[in-house]
């Protein structure tokens, strides 16, 4: 065996799944994962690496994962935000033409530089805590033209910084006004027009809907579906986020890596979920916001085994937060999952929920080394603490970024 | 007039209050604050200045003021908050050593220098985000030595890094083990050797109490009301967090600067902080890490013209936050505080709790010149967000820090 790159040592190790018992020694060669081993097996003469790395018993974890962003958008929400709070009704905000067209309307009217350049300092807030992969989803275009620029963006974020990121076509978000009262026409555009443009250019690794009383019909959701399976994309769905529509068995059936938000799913949900293998993502910046009393069906999902994935949610409308590290505390105080099935989230379910979970979001022999060392010697404390503990380092492939 | 040090130009101005109208400038001499005038009344030839900064819009808000932290503490109490989330009882929990004298033994177990040590990361958090002005309680000590070691912790942070710390004595905290059953033998000590030792040394700007059923009766919270006046210090009090004792109104009675949390204040005592001058320090942070329901009466406080200040409690139990910027967007989404109202409470109010309202917490000529440069041109920014804006400038005294 040739000499590593790097070799990690005396790691409180998180794997992605669960914590080692004792202190653990991480290789990495050519930006993998080489090697993971108790540091009582490593041999005599060893550590021999290009660079030895003593962790003193800090906590190393797989690079974060948020599998579920909305980052690039125009213009702000804050004075919808302001003016709520203010004591305006949603009705007088819409009048003065807010809500989530406000967001489509400022996206449209940006250039995509304009967009990149909004869209930095929230994926550098997310990076600088430790997040290496990213999904970002279009969704405020809602013309052919618009969220292809969306997309472009995205992939132009994740070729400029160093982030994976995962691009995901939502053009079933919202209903434009060019299609009021006509759905299904707008349906007929995402299948037969974006889908295939966004294939065509190669702007998308996945399709996602929004499927809600105030969104797109478990029959339009599924159209979309088909359209995207025949381009070989992935999907992915919002649902049951405010309803019970039975949006998630439906996207579940239709092959989903994930559906997100499920506030109101029910165990029949979450049994179609165990048997699909389809991830639950849980986004609490959204029922923070929103302040939500409906917490997602926790105690069935680990019942059945379904895997949980954890994301911000990042967006102008219901969760304009930025810190993924914050997620894991609202996961354990508002949804009372355990600190390590928050970690588990952002890692290893994350990854999965993005249909990467070969390649990323574990510590494991053959996986990428996107890795996080944290200033502390007990991961709960990630959970734990918010602000706190502050990031040591942060690898993307194996290299400090 | 001389020519400034630094003059801020074409600043978005909040300045602690209210945000004004048009461009502003701000100048800067010898770290106070000598000029804050509108753009258009800039005379030709002006800007001359030491150094001229183009805001280019940006907000400029007071330096940050955390009027209550439990910033200094031994241990971590992040096991407990996973054992409880893997459906461990408190009693439980109590018995395997847990809850607040878990920390008690483990302060006073610490040396000085490890007290000190574990305090920056918390410390340096805070300041990252904008706070200049910063309050540390006492209280996990609770024998006067320990009180004293916590105290001189807290002044060591002032003096070796650039933000001004408060220091509040809260031997009145909880009831230590040595004096169970004898809670009025433990506010004797209080009374007779901690207040006395912290003010011959100097060591205490306040003194704060914990008034609740499983704290401290009125009665009692009132002695050391009496002690800490009659050796010159302010005073403070934890009240009607968990049940309406009325202790919020006697602390005011007895002159209190804050009295803090008052999820359970009524009607006569917000009454009492009026005629008092009492300031009304909300701590959502608490209130989401316990899950309470129980909103403080803002209402009642906005009505009888009540100064709300907002700060983050950051404590090992229960706000183990280290967040003030969070803390804005937690009282406007959990508490319906408006973004102006937030940022008033963590600067203007904010500094009005401690007692120094003629000296920071507004932009003003004559205040220390302790600044916040913001990567937003809306100041409601900063509550709507998380993560996000970021700080483009920290300024305390007039000098980049
Ligand atoms: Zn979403
Ligand atoms: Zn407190």
């Amino acid at each position: 065996m040739s000499q590593p790159d790097r070799l990690w040592i005396n790691v409180t190790l998180f794997d992605g799944l669960a914590t080692a018992a004792e202190p653990m020694a991480v290789a990495v060669t050519n930006g993998l994962i080489e090697r993971v081993c108790p540091m009582s097996e490593l041999l005599v003469g060893e550590p021999a690496a290009g660079e030895v790395i003593d962790a003193e018993g800090r906590v190393l974890t797989p690079g974060l994962v948020d599998c579920h962003t909305h980052l690039v958008f125009g213009g702000s929400r804050a004075g919808e935000f302001e003016a709520r709070l203010e004591g305006k009704s949603y009705e007088e905000i819409a009048r003065a033409g807010g809500g989530i067209l406000s967001t489509v309307r400022a996206t449209r009217d940006a250039s995509e530089e304009e967009l990149y350049q909004a869209a930095l300092p929230g994926l550098e807030a997310l990076m600088s805590e430790g997040v290496t992969t990213v999904e970002i989803k279009s969704g405020y275009g809602l013309t052919v033209e618009d969220e292809l620029k969306m997309l472009r963006v995205a992939r132009r974020l994740g070729r400029e910084r160093p982030v994976r990121v995962i691009t995901t076509l939502l053009g079933a978000h919202a209903l434009p006004p060019e299609y009021k009262d006509d759905a299904d026409g707008y349906i007929d555009l995402v299948c037969n027009r974006m889908i295939p443009a966004a294939a065509a250019e190669g702007l998308a690794d996945a399709v996602d809907v929004f499927c809600e009383g105030i969104g797109f019909s478990v029959a339009q959701c599924q159209r979309v579906y088909v359209a995207a399976r025949a381009y070989g994309l992935a999907i992915k769905g919002h649902t049951e986020q405010l309803s019970n529509l039975g949006g998630s068995a439906a996207a579940a059936r239709a092959g989903a890596l994930s559906v997100d938000h499920i506030e109101y799913l029910d165990e029949a949900g979450v049994i179609a979920l165990a048997e699909a293998g389809t991830v639950a993502t849980l986004l609490p910046g959204a029922f923070y916001m929103l302040r939500e009393t409906r917490v997602p069906p926790i105690e069935l999902l680990r019942r059945h085994g379904v895997p949980m994935a954890l994301a911000t949610d990042a967006n102008p409308g219901t969760s304009p937060i930025f810190s993924l590290k914050l997620m894991l505390s609202m996961a354990c105080t508002l949804f009372r999952l355990t600190p390590l099935e928050a970690l588990s989230g952002v890692t290893a379910h994350g990854a999965r929920a993005l249909g990467l979970h070969q390649q990323i979001g574990r510590i494991a022999p053959g996986l990428r080394a996107d890795l996080c060392l944290w200033n502390t010697s007990n991961p709960a404390e990630l959970a734990y603490s918010v602000g706190l503990p502050t990031l040591n380092q942060r690898m993307v492939a194996g290299e400090p970024a």
